[in-house]
């Protein structure tokens, strides 16, 4: 009888290593992957925690930093090999007291729900008084030009156009009023601006976001307030073009502060510099849960690191679950994650963000086009048992987005996103709102994603 | 000067037609109707009133007939050419009091949730106590048999299949335990039935429904209870089989009343006598507001109606909303509509059916095969602006399928279903589930769908 030698050894591992392959075809992996998370609550639980136990997360907050214990021991615990905090400068701005009233002889007092815009300055204690203009765009402003608009409280009042089927498209074409319409107005003048929620839904809550003061105004006070006030706000300026709002927000910004990207990390088999990103960010308006907006997509990152360390999915190149910090006010956390990674010569071959909500899974979006495109198109075959089958060219999201000057990949994440707006920065943005099954969706397509990804390397 | 013939006024006629139609393309058309229906708010008003003023809406009860009257006039208002009522022979069965508690000398009295199965019989009014068997499938009763059963409440515990991604298959893959586990049970002499809800949840909602017992057996009592306490029930079972569950209903079946389809029709313009029917039904669980299952599916027919009318889009053949009554129960509705259109004559070409509730739009399930299944899945090139995309094979629905001997084309609306199982059935199923925007992408796409159908006749 012949002796093994060690040619042989190699041989009898190789061979070990082809069935294996062999037993782990993609669609019997994927199918595992949906099965584990569509069983599993672990990622609700964490959702939970997160919603409802560090609510009032902003950028700068001591909820931020909770957040930021929460999911580096959720990292750890879903299997990441490494898990570790990366600095991050973020503004510190708090909200205060924020009050709004219409004063008019003919209708006497009523108060407006409203939510100072974050980085917003604020009035005085005593809050101001002042007329009310409302305007629908930035040329109607310049027409109305300064002898109209000086010292008076202007009412940005475009709505969304519901008939864009893309809402995020729709959103889009009325966001500026609240990003630059403060800075716009201060220009001619204003006092103070009053913006018109920037979404699809007709209710109560104030649907907050920041606001973006040019370098060269004067920063003003500016809140939103809920589009059912704001059609009152508009018919009571119909009837009354003489009426006053009363509105104070003692709101402040303090200087910068630091706070941490979360980072947990599966080492890569055969590429360990080489780097998968998948993530969400940490941060969230404090006026809400951040559910959708975005514990969701963190959660789906983390279960994205535990679906593969619970399977045993090793990947060649190395995966990374980021929780980013400060989305929401100046976009710092993508930077310095991307900044960090030039800074160590790391090779990133594409990154995937989910922050479009949680809601049921449709696909994704490849900032990608011609033959690349096609091929990650291509992947779509593997999704069709769950009827994931929106693969298209977008977007992958804010966060991501500096890491492109890397080379790498941008993927959005893309959830059914029509009613995405009624729970955008307000307080309608709970964990109720999320539904296990659809979110547990979207980690198990995520992770499906990566795992193509890894293989092909398209 | 010529003077003009009346040839001339022919040829004229004909240039103003094809001109229009020449304006009125289907990009164009389906473009209005689903601007339309994101902008109005009608649809959702109906809703808000069916759920919220017709709650407990079973058939036989005067509740469905407020929500007859209702929606009577709602096709009317829509703009509806005709709108009748159409008698249709119901079950008249009333929930009463239902009352479950666990007694164990080990852990005391706990109870629980449950909800009497519709067509249930009673139990005494002073209830009835018993040991429970805990069992899984019709197999596992015929091996444990009579020794085992018999006195006994048995108590079927089987959960969907949440990996099954197709939720009404996963649904489908248990609800036998609700609709024949009494009638099994009865066989074997067991003296009550408790069903574990079928629903995809961990709640602590009775998920109701009908059960159908067997000609040949006694009608035994029979509950669902909510997944928590099945859960619960389940453990105490291992840690104390010698627990016993009182158990008290006092439903009860009376005579055979009448109610109603409703029907609102706009005439076909060229084929008066051809139909295409959209449908929902009108009847809920007393339980539940219904809101997804099924006013939601009502309101879109109702709406298909109106936005047809609104935006003066006249079929060649005639459109008609019908309110179907009694699909909980008996599917008399559906029976006696078909029954109607034979019994006239009628040519029934299409039929549409919205009962998978009324999430964000998906698409359409077509019960065709060949050819004809390839020209309707090209109808999904018009539906491409609106990221409705899954036009497969697949049955209506039950409401329908009668029409289906009558040569009628069977077609289901597929809004997505990861969500649905979370409100069937139960309190959970209520107005502030549905998204307004979702509801009408839904309405948008049907009235556009039979739009197309009408044309091309595929």
């Amino acid at each position: 009888m012949q002796t093994l030698t060690p040619r042989h050894f190699a041989l009898i591992i190789t061979l070990l290593l082809v069935s294996q392959a062999e037993a782990q075809k993609p669609d019997s992996v994927i199918r595992a992957i949906f099965s584990e998370a569509l069983n599993d609550t672990t990622a609700y639980h964490h959702l939970r925690y997160i919603t409802k136990n560090t609510k009032g997360r902003i950028p700068g907050s001591k909820e931020a930093l909770l957040a930021v214990e929460y999911t580096r021991q959720a990292l750890t615990d879903a299997g990441a090999d490494t898990v570790w905090l990366q600095e991050v400068t973020v503004p510190h701005w708090e909200r205060g007291e924020e009050k709004a009233a219409i004063i008019s002889e003919t209708f006497g007092r009523r108060e407006l729900t409203i939510a100072a815009l974050g980085l917003s300055a604020g009035t005085s204690t005593e809050g101001l008084t002042a007329g009310v203009v409302e305007v629908h765009s930035f040329d109607e402003l310049a027409r109305l030009g300064k002898e109209t608009i000086e010292g008076k409280i202007v009412f940005f009042n475009r709505p969304v156009d519901k008939t864009v089927i893309n809402t995020f498209a729709g959103y889009g074409g009325a966001v500026n009023q609240r990003t630059q319409g403060p800075s716009e107005a201060s220009r001619y003048g204003a006092a103070a601006v009053i913006v018109r929620s920037v979404t699809h839904a007709l209710n109560d809550f104030p649907h907050a976001g920041v606001t973006r003061y040019a370098e060269d105004v004067k920063p003003i006070p500016a809140a939103v307030v809920s589009t059912i006030d704001a059609g009152i706000l508009s018919e009571a300026l119909k009837a009354d073009p003489g009426l006053t709002i009363q509105l104070l927000l003692t709101c402040r910004n303090f200087p910068d502060t630091v706070s941490y990207n979360v980072i947990g990390e599966i080492s890569g088999s055969e590429k360990p510099g080489e780097f998968i990103t998948v993530g969400g960010h940490l941060d969230a308006w404090d006026n809400s849960e951040g559910a959708h907006d975005d514990a969701g997509g963190c959660v789906q990152s983390i279960e994205v690191i535990r679906l593969f360390s619970k399977l045993g999915i090793r990947p060649r190149r190395s995966v990374r679950a980021v929780m980013f910090m400060n989305e929401e006010m100046t976009g710092t956390g993508g930077r310095a994650y991307a900044a960090h990674a030039m800074e160590r010569g790391e090779v990133h071959y594409a990154a995937i963000e989910s922050d479009r909500g949680v809601m049921a899974p449709r696909g994704f979006a490849f900032d990608a086009s011609g033959e690349r495109l096609l091929k990650l198109q291509s992947l779509a075959e593997w999704f069709e048992p769950y009827n994931i089958r929106d693969f298209d060219q977008g977007g992958g999201g804010s966060d991501i987005a500096p890491l492109k000057q890397l080379g790498a990949l941008q993927i959005g994440y893309i959830p059914d996103i029509q009613r995405y707006f009624w729970y955008h920065h307000s307080a309608n943005d709970t964990f109720e709102q999320v539904n296990i099954r659809e979110l547990q969706g979207g980690s198990a397509s995520m992770a499906s994603l990566i795992y193509l990804l890894d293989i092909y390397g398209y």
